[in-house]
């Protein structure tokens, strides 16, 4: 899989809806979208005592390629303040798989070999079929296989994305979501890092 | 697919949640929960000027078979007061895939029968190889393809039902989903009706 | 203030919720909405790991009295799958501030006494006012103090009503939402504290 | 009022989100945030057809100084992708009724004298009252009438800012939100206008 930050917004947001509950903008100590001193332990307050509506002032934009459509029915079940924007079988079905690409590139491995290879022939199959017969998306998108790859582009608060990597990074998560959320994080820039440090 | 209406709150909550906006109680006429003259007319009017928050004092939840995971892709988009609970294929691929059912049973008909065809020697031959070399759940599920079928419950309340039928009763949505959104209607008493003749 | 629970939805669709998941229906022990010993295990359990989705499946709606407008303000906070329809100053302000009805009676007492009286005298220049001049509601709000008292019907889900009980029994929240978080619990029906204990 | 845009998200997340479903960046023609033909073209497609999920992928957070707390109630009841942060009388009170400022100041003008002047003496006698007798913001609170000035930060994506434009520009809304939603609108810059000119 392949994880973009394509758009973070500034923390200084955030800050600022804290403030204004409190009439403290005269403390204010960001200069430059950089946290000082004083806003820096005041969002670690907001979050120790869970008042963390403030935290919804923000907005992460990924890019994600190549996650299995299993991995996305599990990222679909997250529906608080977060916005997929997914590419549709319905409407790209054929331009993928159009019997000139090779299938194995439009597949997730899921490192049991036995497994892949019959994916593979079943997906090289169906490619065939779709031709031959010109099979509409509609009905060709009822034989593809979980472990096909599809891209999406995710939006979420920081309030949101704390709720998803709470849960996903858990041992006990799909192997394939945790790694998604932890490429995820990877991507957050390091002056962003207090927001999530308790987790 | 088959689909059950499992319960469904009674209309006299959302009368009493209009009624209160306005403080107007004493019109109500609404008894054992049969709608009055002036209740319906209440109802008609708060629909027509858009003000459908008072909708939202209802529960309708459903169980749904037999459906594919392609729809249950799309069923997931819904995220605004949509609560699903799904056969996890994580939790029970095996208790299915078990090489005991037939395959095909497991399978939504697409209706053009190569694809059905393709898709029922995949999977029988992936519920040889989850015996054979005994692969967890989490490998497995890749392989499904997406004709499985999979049961869920699944709660609106009646603002954002209304919502899901105006989208996908349209021609343009899947045909499986359209459906689906039929077949849900259809468990509505007809007494409930007023909450949807607009659309 | 006076809370009246209006209507809760049987526990039974949680129980099914979760055992959708899991393919587990054959061990359901619940039995005329009594839960069994298996089925509360089992709540326990998903409350435990937070696997909390599942009490979406269900509603509860009360009717709150008396309770003035400043809470109204706090309460409106709670956004996600909280359902409110409040009286409307916009269209009764008249009907209740008509100089036929004791002033006192539609303020909430802060408990001091100075401020109370101040409230009152307020309140009764302001209908003075509303009657002499024949002042609209749209501007005879303005005038309003936030003692003064509002009605309404709110709907949560057991997820959302968990959520806001978890916040607003806090000693640091306001003791007027304290009390309405404590009245509203004690509506709720012993079989149904299952959802709640760990509170 | 004074309705100050803090920030709004480059417009470029949208096209790649809508873009993303239909596998068509190739025909992107948006350049440094600035929308080409096509690009504007799609936005329009996607908004006529009611395909507004994409345009979740945008944040505009505007400070809004001056609004009556009547004002806020009616904009706490936007629940939907809307986050607020609002100046907290529990916490504030006492920074800004402390006998110092002038209270005609920190009210609301009603346009109706008698109503403002009314407003202004309950004030300024709460004003003494709470210095008087050291009255904690917990009880002074009740005193404040609802002309009484707040303070808030408010974001929207621009899929719920367009819900809210929509009901609140009506000629049928309190005066003081239809005020509200037009100094917000005037704030959007003109390049943004393509998202709204439908309303």
């Amino acid at each position: 899989m392949k994880v973009t930050l394509k758009h973070i917004t500034p923390k200084k947001l955030i800050v600022d809806g804290i403030r204004i509950c409190w009439k403290s903008d005269d403390n204010c100590d960001t200069i430059d979208d950089e946290l000082g001193e004083k806003d820096s332990d005041l969002i670690k307050r907001i979050i120790k005592f869970g008042h963390t509506s403030t935290l919804e002032h923000s907005l992460i934009t990924f890019e994600i390629e190549g996650i299995s459509r299993a991995l996305l029915q599990e990222l679909s079940r997250h529906r608080v303040s977060v916005s997929p924007s997914v590419e549709s079988s319905r409407y790209t079905l054929k331009k993928i798989i159009n019997g000139e690409q090779i299938i194995a590139s439009c597949l997730v491995k899921t490192g049991v070999d036995v497994i892949d290879q019959l994916n593979i022939k079943h997906m090289e199959k169906l490619a065939v079929l779709i031709k031959q017969y010109d099979i509409p998306n509609d009905i060709a998108k009822y034989g593809l296989v979980e472990a096909y790859k599809v891209r999406e582009q995710i939006s979420f608060n920081i309030r949101s994305f704390r709720h998803f990597l709470s849960l996903r990074t858990s041992k006990k998560a799909l192997a394939e979501i945790r790694q998604l959320a932890q490429e995820m994080f990877k991507q957050i820039p390091k002056d962003y890092h207090i927001f999530f440090e308790d987790l």
